[in-house]
């Protein structure tokens, strides 16, 4: 490895920024495209959309900020794998402002029909039945869940989201899966999305539920944003509920599988020494590639 | 190779259950996400989320385990392949266990649609009529089908999964598949769904079927979990129709096809001592590659 | 290069059959499922599992018979390519072989869904009115289409096929694709399927319409099953368009992108030395590597 | 590098001709089988058969002339890449050519069906209401929008696609994605599509929307084919706002992304020497492999 210089913070947070930003746009966009712009747009459309627009902007800030998109990856890979501390809340910054920012774009872009939409049927912005508009950019839980029970599922869900990209990175588990792990990242998200979907909206990260709820917040959705009309507002579950899942994910993976792998292979899972956030994507385990 | 160490069989065993857990977490989530959850999911989009999660559940466990989450697999890999015997028994538990323990789970975040769902229809759990919820988390046959006509299908479509499964991992037939061969298994895994799914839901696995039937047992469906109404219970085909598929399709791969590949690539062929099975998807043969 | 024996032309014929048969499995298999099983399937998800069916069949027989799987691609190959000319007549048997047994084994695990549907709908089998489960099968026009424009299509879209089949295997075009090269064989069928299915159900492959049509033949639908109910009996069309258009589309790669790659890259353009059919698959153009 | 020999500008003209022409004749075939053909295709399905379109054409012309296949994309290169400046007329008119035969043929091919459809809905080609069967073959604003939203829509998507474009094909960023680039745009295009389709149809290249324009207003659809019922005509939004969107998007990639990379790696931003199109997607950076 040489590679000689390393990017700046701010580069990192750029990359953040945008990166969020791209899945932002593309998630958000086909829900709107299925609720506003009459798209037949199915459970597996709308999750496999999400889901490579994940790969898109993994692929786009992989070089620069090795992609986190998500705070909870960005904590996760703080306490148990090798990001430095100190960025933790930069980067969080960038991935809230990112979303913020797309979702503002993306509803600019559908402005029109949003209105429309609200006009056709008779629906006032703010009130509760304008949830389902507001929806478009955030998550809320099925009707049916207890905000304990859409607690529980978010949880569940951003440890298997974790435990897997720590697979699917891992270059020791397995052949390393060089270019393809961002694309089956995104199918890893298409996956949880088609199969919890309909109870959570499969959140999985922070930024991208809280940046476009504060979007609709200002758009005129105001408090019914955040509570969700519950009693216990829903927009906690998917700030806190992924971070948990996300830590114990992570240690799940190192615990119970890492540590299992062929010696030389999983040395990786032992190594904690900081590593540059721009080589998760570009270095491959140098030790993995001698056992060949 | 210089592999300095090969996993534990507990470390198999763990990589196995939590592979097994995965693929039916994702597999039997979006079949509750489509009964329960109103998501408009075909046979397509169904066969393709569990393709796509067997591909994840490879992926993690490829390192330490090789990767089986299937009795029929490790039976045909220990009869035709290189699997070591004494491990059968260890893995097949460990396989029907985190197939419960998903089915298990997922039922738990699901639960309160479950009983919205049986309230609304009126439905008595164990009643022939609830045979219809049993079926998120395991299969039963067409009613046109008899079982014999059952039997033979999961006979047919477990055969062209061993021997398909053989060829993807066959470094000597064409390109190594490499990172890929696991991407390719679950598109496998998707058009076998995709061609046969209405018949008998493409089993193909004892511990898929026989974890999460244990499981409805005793969630309340009873008895008619495993029967399914049929006067030969039905649970026994999937239990034992895949085995011998396997079989067939293994012993298949190597008759007709292995036999044929040029001669040092085929090599791979020929040889049955024993390899550490965290090789199965780490390993290039060696002889192909020189033959470039 | 040093692979020290080349397979027999026998083990390549059980290659060719195998590989034809599997893809004829999945693909009638799903049209099956659609028309007989409940199935929402729509034009995409047909053409999707059989391309991906296809891309299976070519992962099995790569390294033995280089995957021809059709009849027009052997004849092309055969002219335009490096294939001996001997090995025609044996190829074509095999592949017209493998789509007779398994359209015959798809039909009996589907049988008694047939016989119910048939029931049903009060359809005797051999009227103009069963060529719609005929079509399970095989592929008849769209009733719009004489059976000249039906002709025509065949041809265009075969050339699209071997075209692209010769670009997507050209080593020195662009970045060899590696073991991608089968799979995206199989997306390019299927993106072929979603643009032209509706006119000719895409045969593209005499083997592929000719085998199964020969099953239905014998299985009561009769020479309905040939003729297809038109004047010039329309099996014929998916016999012989799809020869000259692989014939089209090779010469037409040839001529216009291969001519024009950089020289030493496309040195393989010339270059119609026999060549093993087992390298189709297997072996890089070696000068591209240098170029490297 | 070695490569003794660069494509001829003729050559190079002729593989933009044809893979323009491959990717108009997957995508308006799709539209055509969805509003013609009775083939049920919602938006994924449409947005994913264009963007697997795009990848085979990508695919066919890679090596002859860099697969702009989009006068956006050449213009973008030129200006802000390496692509040379004499060379764009002659590539602009090869696209538009390509896309304008490519457009006839599927016309050509589904004209029976056109014919058939028009007549059972008695509509009169030309007219208003003719509208809906020539967005077969161009793009239409969304009722809701105006020109000029329109346009803003066009400039953005087509920045994204400019900037993501760069980040797969850039070697610097992240691991290369070597023979994966081509799919991966075209999954890009894909979810652009999903996301942003029912706003302005994701045109995102003048030439991809003029050719088959021209060809409609040949084919009897005239005037109306241009303004499309609008009071500025709306063909200058895709022929106008792409460029400008593509400009925007590859100086986004340069300044905010490409300049963070890690030092070496990032080296290929900077360099603007003149390089032979037909390395786009044949040649690694070498930097960044030397860096590993």
């Amino acid at each position: 490895m040489s590679i000689t210089s390393t990017p700046t913070l701010r580069g990192q947070c750029i990359a953040e920024f945008l990166g969020t930003a791209l899945l932002i746009f593309f998630g958000t966009g086909c829900v709107a495209a299925m609720k506003l712009g009459g798209a037949e747009l199915g459970l597996w459309e709308i999750s496999i959309i999400w889901g490579i627009g994940v790969s898109m902007a993994v692929y786009l800030a992989a070089g620069v900020s090795g992609a986190h998109l998500n705070p909870a990856v960005s904590i996760a890979l703080w306490l148990f794998g090798s990001f430095e501390g100190h960025k933790v809340p930069a980067y969080i910054l960038a991935q809230v402002a990112g979303a913020f920012a797309a979702a503002a774009l993306v509803y600019g872009l559908y402005s029109s029909l949003f209105f429309d939409f609200e006009q056709a049927h008779q629906m006032a912005r703010g009130s509760l039945a304008s949830l389902e508009l507001a929806s478009v950019f955030s998550t809320y839980p099925h009707a049916s869940l207890s905000v304990g029970q859409a607690f529980l599922v978010e949880v569940v869900i951003t440890a298997i989201l974790l435990g897997m990209i720590m697979a699917l990175t891992d270059d020791g588990n397995g052949l390393p899966r060089g270019p393809l792990a961002p694309l089956l990242i995104g199918l890893l998200i298409a996956v949880i999305g088609g199969a919890m979907g309909p109870l959570t909206g499969f959140a999985m990260n922070p930024a991208r539920d809280f940046g476009p709820k504060l979007m609709t917040f200002f758009a005129g959705w105001g408090e019914v944003a955040f509570t969700g009309g519950r009693d216990i507002p829903y927009f906690l579950v998917p700030l806190i509920a992924p971070v948990i899942g996300a830590c114990l994910g992570a240690a799940g993976y190192k615990t119970l599988i890492c540590r299992h792998l062929p010696a030389l292979a999983g040395a990786a899972c032992a190594a904690d020494e900081p590593k540059a956030e721009a080589e998760r994507f570009t270095e491959h385990d140098v030790t993995a590639h001698k056992a060949h």
